[in-house]
């Protein structure tokens, strides 16, 4: 695994990351972790490996939009000095043209997104052991479905993102992808966005793969 | 992997297995399985097995003892039909010995303790495609501490009660004091008897093994 | 319009109609008809015809399948005595084989949803001056996915039921498909199951055309 | 109609307005827009031009005079460039007249009334495709009524602000006249002041005739 | 005075009379009064007659109709064997038909007004030193408002009620058309139905003179 | 009466006067004015002068001392300019010495006590048409208790400053001891500190005879 | 100490035995105990004798009359077959004379309070090794205060009848008598009837007296 | 006793301290002690010398660390200008080494922890008649157990803090420890960090210990 012991590892992104962690920084006992991903992860890890300390630290905020991380990134990430970051940003920003297409949208398209990604990329790639491009998302099986269509789109983006930085790209998508040919959305989402706890263990699991976590039973 | 598509699992217990269930019975959506060991197992599977339609039931209740899972064993389990139960009980019928020893606790003794599980066996084995006895334990590392000794005395007699039926045995307190050997007991439990989320998942992998599910990752 | 001066009308169904109604019946001052489209259409009658006293009820039971709406609807319709009885029920028949197909769905299969539907027009229908059967819909635009299929199979059954007892049938998944060639979905739903004000007005909208009011303005 | 693509849209006022909207803007989804006329409106808006997007926004305030919309005028109003701003004032002027009469009243006077529309006029005119004012009303139809013959007065200065500025003005008492000769106010509100949804439905009513909207059904 | 030491005393009515009372009898420290007339006549009381032990009870019922008053007279009046019985009841009746009038109000016309307070006058007479029936009133000055009328028609029925029985009527409809000569009605009541403090002290006041009290001070 | 039309008129003081008034002013509508005496005081004079506008005021503050009456009364009472003040202040000044004698009580003695009801006076009487001083009371009958003895000084040392400044004093003492000669303490308040409605209507009797308010009824 | 390992000691009485006991049975962990004098009382046997078990349980109830002790007396205290039996009440049969002197009160008369210890004295002396009666007290240090002189006259009567039965009985009203020499009532109690936990602390020390408790240090 | 009349007495720790105190200074009465050791030895001192007047004050702060101690003592401990000083810290700068072993716990190291220790002795202890130094403490029994050891290496440093300024220490690690060769710690704990009722009362009994306290009976 890429971990090594007493690394520090944060995760930032909008309400899928956060799902209720505790302020200012989700960590540490007593639902800390907020309950999705990022506690799956946790737990799987202290399973797999009690010898060694991680620092695994959840800022996600609900809402958020790449805009929105960026304005908060020094608080939030750079404060907390991370051997690792993972940020998985993205959906509200495409939401948002769908279920309030009447409000001022400007800040949110494709041009911005992609400079808010460079921008954190830049600034964090120097200072860390590693970083980590997770693609947004939606649970919908149907390619042709217009927001599926923009996700994809930025998802697209966030990958050109990882490539220009060298940065290694996981694609969550394709992982939502493959399990809706067999459960339809609302299984693992009331909304198509937020992923429930199996939702929730897919981006864990396509995590462990990724940081070649060896296997848990 | 032992359970097959349509089948129906029930997990019975106390405060462990509980963890929130929704009543009257722990399935379904919206946090019905608790946010303890039967969803970390459920999420798990539904990722491994999307192809499986598997009706998990936590018909765990907080508090109870053997004696109170028996007296329920009609209502929460039988009524249900189940394919496949799980159950894990002891930890009340123990912890009362030791944090209330001046209330009647006479009802509790292992004899007690052994023909309530015996009870369950025998009504319900005859009706399903397995049956799992999972150890009651008690996050501790000193094996001379007496709640210990106690905990694993009845952790005894739950086995003596699975080999005499031919029933699996799942020896939870195994996994913890291995987990343990690394990791100090509040780190996965604010009393050494309620798992965190770490703990759930130390059970959850278990179960994995023993109904030999395919990796995750 | 259809409505004479002192008529009493029924609106039945599931959540889509209940929308936060009063107990026992839905109706009268402070939010007794919920805030969805009985809501709406009570509005813009009372309007309309200042000069019509229109008993208007709302007895819409939230997770109603057709089974539920049947077994409430001596308590629920008959014991009203209405003039007029709307109903729109399936929503929950086909959702659950959607989000909880693991669970126990035998009741929810099309014939008991066709028998469910038969059972309520054959008692009420020699009563009444009138009964409508409002198709079940799903704010989906792509015709292909299983849901919005399975939800159409089950509006072809409410009307094949409208159809043999000569019952007028409204169809508002057609409605809802003329508003998604040109908005998103999560416009007017966040789940594609419930409509927001905005879906509840496109509801009202039909029902006004289908009872002949005069202009709104 | 005269609202255009794009067009934003600004409803300023008192609780008659606000009804429980949003803050710091009442917009979007999620009751943003409250639950009074400024909802019926955007449903129907809705419904009727899906293919336009139009950002209506909602700033009324609970228990404002005019005094208080004057205040906030650049931050509620200005502060979101509308295309369009319609308001609604005075009740709370006249009402604290008589339901406090003994408190310190002296702000609330006509000529201040006066001068603080002419105010807001002034500033906002210049910079909008239009401004339209609603007049205040209260739902008594006793024209000799001491309440009732204040608010008339107070409506007639608001139209004579209107008249001077070339300003359309909506005459809401004259609705709720008509409609009170076949129903008594309290069908319609319950302190003759708050309008209830058929009430806020007569509001919405008589602005989709003034801005010309095409028919419902 | 007219009451003795050691009378029990009982005021039935609706929210008029409730106000808030603690149940199943209003009587006793602690709010057990409610905070409308009847605190205030057995604040005055006890003032002026510290002397006399006067058991002051309260069974007014919130939304109570005169047909709601007869139903639970016996288990609110009669089981307390009160020397004197006050009641107050009527304006449900009338208001029901202005604020509801589409719903079933049947039970509320005249007639049955009539027979409803005949009733508990012919089973209470006989047991007790007196009996008051007071008017219910409508705090409105127009005397040709439609419900004002009503509640007008109701009083005088209740009168002709208290004359056929020899019963003494308090006449609260004089007292607030003498008081409403002065004050805007929204000064003594927000919905010309439920008395203020104001409201309150009126009634307590006539109350205070049928019964010949002594001077307050 | 002494109060012309127009008059503001202020209360100051502590819990006994508070009596949860609304915040910053105690005044209007909406249990504005608390629900002690000044609520009593204020019913009675709406019902007896209908035609006269009085500004009624209470700015009592729970748990107040005179030294925080004073540090207050900038704020509290000059803000108002009011035309009368009454206050009745000091039975937290002599409660803690005996409630909580062992904490710092140094600023509650007889000479502060002196000096911070001089203070208001002096600032306060050159502008207003009159000033009231109420004597702090304990509701225990017996003259030897010591709290009693002591309060009766410090009422001794209002009574004092009164005379100084030519300002009526109120003698609530005097009323309570008479009441307490037919009833028990208990009857009127639960502590003897604060009265129940009983005991907010000793004082508002009181307030008017001195007031020389014409009769009730 | 008189308690033997393995005992079973209940307190009956009323809100100062209660003090938010859990329920139906008070005693075990987590406030089980209420936090008055029997929670004094257990902590420090329980640190005194670590070595015995007592199973102390709290049966007394917020309100009650002896009339209401006895009424219990079954299901509250011999269905736990206690070895030791402590009441004490009639602080509410006192206290109603005096603060709700005008309600019923004959059944909180001296001979049915009398008739009322009498009757749980002989049911349950036979079967338990010891009874304590505990006198009602009142926190009041005048004894020429006529509750205070009721109370007196209670507690002797609760004497006789200990008397009467070879009953030991705990004379707390000397105990606070003696305390109140130096400390006003305000400092132990905010109504002179419930003892805070100064006040409960002389209740402890006084029963841990009476069973011949050791030294606590 | 080593109090004498008049004295001020701070208690400044964690959580095992607070139990729920007011703010900002924990004294007085409603439950400003909180309802730990504090109240218990407030409670027997009280009913000791109820003939001396004692400030006692309750500083602790839930989840203080001795670093968090030292940033508040200025205004939690000598803005009151206490007389006597206790103080009782370290539970969580061991326990946050073992329960979040993987977050940042650099400043609770031993190094760290004696240097807070003595700054707070250093600043205080001229100003006092008398400082005392309570251990840290852990309700286990096992003494190999690694965070029993941890405490146990941290009350050694608070003991040569205290002998280096010469100040008493309280040995409390030994109270508890000779406890616990009766009691299991879950009948005095849930989480062997926290005492209950039973705890707190050993606490008390110390301290009266040392400050040499009359027998309590």
């Amino acid at each position: 695994m890429i971990f090594e012991n007493g690394d520090a590892i944060v995760f930032a992104g909008d309400s899928t990351t956060d799902c209720g962690r505790k302020r200012p920084y989700g960590e540490g006992l007593w639902e800390g972790l907020g309950n999705g991903y990022v506690r799956n992860l946790d737990s799987i890890l202290s399973v797999l490996y009690p010898d060694k300390l991680l620092r695994i630290t959840n800022v996600g905020e609900s809402g958020a939009t790449s805009g929105d991380m960026l304005a908060h990134w020094e608080q939030n990430v750079e404060a907390l000095n991370p051997n690792w970051v993972f940020f998985m940003i993205g959906a509200n920003d495409v939401w948002r043209q769908f279920d309030e297409p009447n409000l001022d949208n400007s800040k949110l398209m494709p041009d911005c997104y992609r400079a808010n990604l460079e921008a954190v990329c830049q600034r964090t790639l120097p200072k860390v052991k590693g970083m980590f491009i997770m693609s947004p998302f939606y649970m919908e099986a149907n390619d042709n479905d217009p927001m599926k269509k923009r996700m994809v789109e930025y998802a697209g983006i966030a990958k050109e993102v990882a490539d220009k930085y060298n940065i290694p790209f996981i694609d969550l998508q394709a992982e939502f992808d493959e399990h809706l040919k067999y459960r339809y959305p609302a299984y693992i989402s009331w909304d198509r966005v937020h992923p429930n706890w199996v939702g929730g263990m897919i981006i864990a699991r396509k995590i462990l793969q990724v940081i070649e976590a060896k296997p848990l039973y």
